[in-house]
C-alpha cells in the first residue's frame, strides 16, 4: 500500500455537483433548451479552444487579461471566454451555408480567469440564444429573445425575476447632446452604479461632468414610474439627436413587442442605468435580476450588436442575443433555496433484486419494464438484503422487485413500494 | 471599411457542424443518454481543466505527451484527455456522498494533441458509462455496460456493429505459463495487430519470443468459431494459472450475462487480440467495430479497472466502464452514409408570416401553437414574400401561416402546407 496519496481536488472557481444536484441542473438545461427548440432556434456547437488571433481579434483590456491562453506546438490558443465571439466567427465562416435570419441556441462551457471569490466561476456554462440577420435585423428580435428567456424561466418554475432593459443609443445621444467629452468614462461609471452606490456615483459623476450636467444625468438615470411613463418622460426630453431618436424608437418597439409576445408588465422595466460592460453592444441591452436577491447580480444578460463580425468580414451582420449564465444561476438558485425545493422525478422507478440464481428471469423483467419506458436497474452484487434496501432508499427508488426462485417457478414477481411499504405479488403477464 | 480581415477558421482536428448535422448529432446524444438514464445511470459532470498533479498522477508516456498542459497564474493545469481519470478523482473526492455501486454516465469534451490526420480529433465528445463498487464489483456489470451500449446503438437505428471482448487476465496467464519475459512488449505488439497486419505481427512476435511460443500464441489469438467453441477451446488448453482461471471465469460470466441482458449472439464475439492500450485496464476489455467498416477502428471501447483510484486513496474501488467516442462515431457514420439517411423531424412545424400590422394577432397564434407543443417561429423581417417562403423551404418548415389584416378581421389564419402546396383558411377557434 502506498503512503503518498494525491489529494483528489479540483481548482477553485470550478463547479462540480453531486448526482442529486446534477440531475436538477440537467433538468433545468433540458427544459430551457426545449423552449428554445420549440421556438425555432437551431442548435450549434463550437470548439472550446480557438486560435487566439481569431478569438481575441476584437477584445482587449479586462477580458483579454482573464483569458486562458497557451501554446501547443506552434499554435497560440485560447479557451473561449463567451459563446458570442465564437458565434460571430461561426456565422462568417459558414456564411454561405446558413439561412438568415439565423436563429440559434448554444450550450457550452466558457472560461474566465477571474479573481477567486464565492459565486464567481472560472469555468461556467452559458446557454445563449442569438438571431443574426443579413444586412438588417428588426428590433422585434430584441424583444423576441427576451420573451424566450421569460418562457425559459417560467418553464423551470421561476417567476420572481425582472428584466431590466435599455438602449445604449439613448445614453449616447444624451451625452452627445450635453456635449460631454469623457463619454467612455461616464459610461464606465454608470456601469458600476450598483456596485459603488448612489452617493459615490453622484460624487464621481460631478467630478467628471460638473454640477449641472451631473444633476441632469442623475435625474434621467433615476426616472421612476411604469414603462409607459418612463418612455413618455424620455419623449418629453425633446432631445434632437439621431442616436437618441433611434434608441428611443427601438426601445419603444421592444417594449410594445414584449407585451405582444406574452411578457408581462411586471416581468420587465426600462432602466437607463443598464449599460453592459462588453463593448460590442450597440443598441438594446438587457440584464435580469431576481427580485429581492438583486445582490447576486444579473442572471441573464444580452443585447444588440451591429458589428460583432467586423473583424472577419465586410458583410453586415447585425445580431441580438441573450445569455443565461447557468452555472452562476444554479449557484444563486441553490443559495436562495430554490434548488432544494425543486421537484424532480426519481432516477429509478424500479430496482430489481435477484435472490439466488434468478438473473435470467430478472433480465427478462428488466427488459419488459424498460421497453414500457420505466427506469429500471438490477442490483447485481451479492450483498445483504438490508444493504440492498438501503441502496434503494438512498437513491429514492420507488419500487423494489424481488425475484427469488419461487417467483421464477410461479412466473410472478414480488414488488415492494418503498414509500408505503406495501408488498404484493404480481403475475408476470400482468406486469 | 477595413482591409485586413482575420480569416475566420478553427484549428485542424476540431469538429464543427452545420445546423442540420448538429441536430442529428444532438438527437443521437439525446437518444443514447435517455437509454442510460432509463437504466439507472446517474449523470455527472466534471471540469474540463484539472490540476496536472491530479490528472496525470497515473499516466505517462504517449498519453502525457498528448495532453494540453499549461500554466495560469501559479497553477499547473491540464485539459482532461478522457473522462475516466477525472471520474476516479470524482469518486474518491465525493466518496462519502455517493451510493455504491455507483452507476453513472457522463457526456463531455476531452482533448488530445494527436498528430493531425483525417478522422482523428483533438477535441472530441465522449459519452461514458461506468459502475464503480466499494471493495468489490461483480463481472455482471461488465456485461451490463456492454448491454447498455448495445441498446444505445439500436436506439439510433444502428445495427451492423460487433462488440469484441476479451479479458486481459487470460493473456497475462498464458504469457506467464509460457514463461515469457518481455510481457509488455508482447502486449504492445498484440495491441497493434490490426494496424501492422498478420505477417508483420508474426515476424515481430517470433523475434521477441522465439518460434515455438510464437506459434502457440498466434494459434491462440486466431481461434475461430462461435463464442461457445472459443470458450471451450480456452478451457481445453488446461492452463493451471491463477490469472488464466480468473480471466476465463470472468469471460464466461460476461458471455452468459450478455445473453441474459438481451445482447444477441451476432452482436458480440470473443477476440483475444483485444487488449486496449491504456494501462489501467485489469480484466474485461471491449472494443466495437462497424461490420464491413472495421478500418475506422473501434467506435466504443472500455473495460474493467480494479485500481484506477489507487493514486488518490487506499479504498478499493473496482470499476468497469464503456465509452462511445461520439465525435469519431459521427465522423464514421457520416462517411458511411448513415447520417445522410438519418431521419429527424424538422426544426420548425410552423412559420408565421405577418403581413401588414398584424404582429399582435400573430403573437397570439404563436403562443397558442407553442402551448400545444408545436415548434413555431415568426418571420419578423420586412422582406419580400418570395424570400420568406424560400426561408421556410430552406429550413424544411412544413407549414407556413399567413396572417394579413383580413385574417385578423375574420379571426382566422391562412395556412399553407409546404409539401403538398395546399392552402386553406382555418378559423382561429379551430386551430
Amino acid at each position: 500500500m502506498k503512503n503518498n496519496y494525491i489529494k483528489p481536488s479540483i481548482l477553485p472557481g470550478f463547479m462540480e455537483l453531486l448526482p442529486n444536484d446534477q440531475a436538477i441542473f440537467n433538468d433545468i438545461v433540458n427544459k430551457i433548451t426545449n423552449i428554445y427548440e420549440n421556438n425555432g432556434c437551431l442548435a450549434i456547437d463550437t470548439p472550446i479552444i480557438e486560435k487566439s488571433s481569431v478569438l481575441l481579434a476584437k477584445s482587449g483590456g479586462e477580458t483579454e487579461k482573464q483569458v486562458y491562453r497557451f501554446e501547443k506546438g506552434k499554435n497560440d490558443l485560447s479557451l473561449r471566454f463567451d459563446l458570442t465571439v465564437p458565434f460571430a466567427r461561426y456565422v462568417v465562416q459558414h456564411y454561405n451555408d446558413l439561412v438568415f435570419p439565423f436563429k440559434k441556441y448554444q450550450l457550452g462551457k466558457v472560461y474566465r480567469g477571474e479573481r477567486n471569490q464565492r459565486g464567481r466561476y472560472r469555468e461556467f456554462y452559458q446557454l445563449d440564444i442569438d438571431v443574426i440577420g443579413k444586412d438588417k435585423l428588426s428590433a422585434y428580435n430584441d424583444a423576441w429573445v427576451i420573451s424566450l428567456a421569460s418562457k425559459a424561466f417560467r418553464s423551470i418554475g421561476l417567476d420572481d425575476y425582472k428584466f431590466k432593459i435599455s438602449n445604449r443609443k439613448i445614453l449616447k445621444g444624451v451625452l452627445s447632446q450635453l456635449q460631454i467629452v469623457d463619454v467612455q468614462e461616464v459610461i464606465t461609471l454608470i456601469d458600476k452604479y450598483d456596485k459603488i452606490g448612489k452617493d459615490n456615483f453622484n460624487d464621481s459623476l460631478r467630478d467628471i461632468v460638473g454640477d449641472e450636467k451631473s444633476s441632469y444625468l442623475t435625474n434621467l438615470l433615476n426616472f421612476k414610474g411604469s414603462n409607459e411613463i418612463l418612455l413618455d418622460k424620455l419623449i418629453n426630453l425633446n432631445i434632437q439627436n439621431e442616436f437618441f431618436s433611434e434608441g428611443l424608437d427601438e426601445l419603444k418597439k421592444v417594449v410594445s413587442t414584449l407585451k405582444i409576445l406574452g411578457v408581462k408588465d411586471n416581468e420587465f422595466e426600462v432602466d437607463l442605468k443598464i449599460i453592459r460592460g462588453l463593448d460590442y453592444y450597440t443598441g438594446s441591452v438587457f440584464e435580469t435580476f431576481l427580485i429581492g436577491n438583486e445582490q447576486f447580480g444579473s442572471i441573464c444578460s444580452g443585447g444588440r450588436y451591429d458589428n460583432l463580425a467586423e473583424n472577419y468580414t465586410n458583410n453586415i451582420l447585425p445580431g441580438v442575443g441573450i445569455s443565461i449564465g447557468l452555472t452562476r444561476l444554479f449557484f444563486v438558485l441553490k443559495e436562495i433555496g430554490f434548488i432544494d425545493r425543486y421537484n424532480i422525478k426519481s432516477s429509478s422507478d424500479y430496482l430489481i433484486i435477484p435472490i439466488g440464481d434468478t438473473l435470467e428471469y430478472s433480465g427478462k423483467v428488466m427488459s419488459d419494464l424498460n421497453e414500457k419506458g420505466y427506469n429500471v436497474s438490477i442490483y447485481f452484487e451479492d450483498d445483504s438484503l438490508k444493504k440492498k434496501l438501503s441502496y434503494a432508499n438512498k437513491l429514492n427508488i420507488n419500487n423494489v422487485i424481488f425475484i427469488g426462485e419461487s417467483e421464477v417457478d410461479n412466473n410472478e414477481i414480488k414488488i415492494k413500494n418503498m414509500i408505503s411499504g406495501e408488498e404484493k405479488f404480481i403475475n408476470y403477464k400482468d406486469l
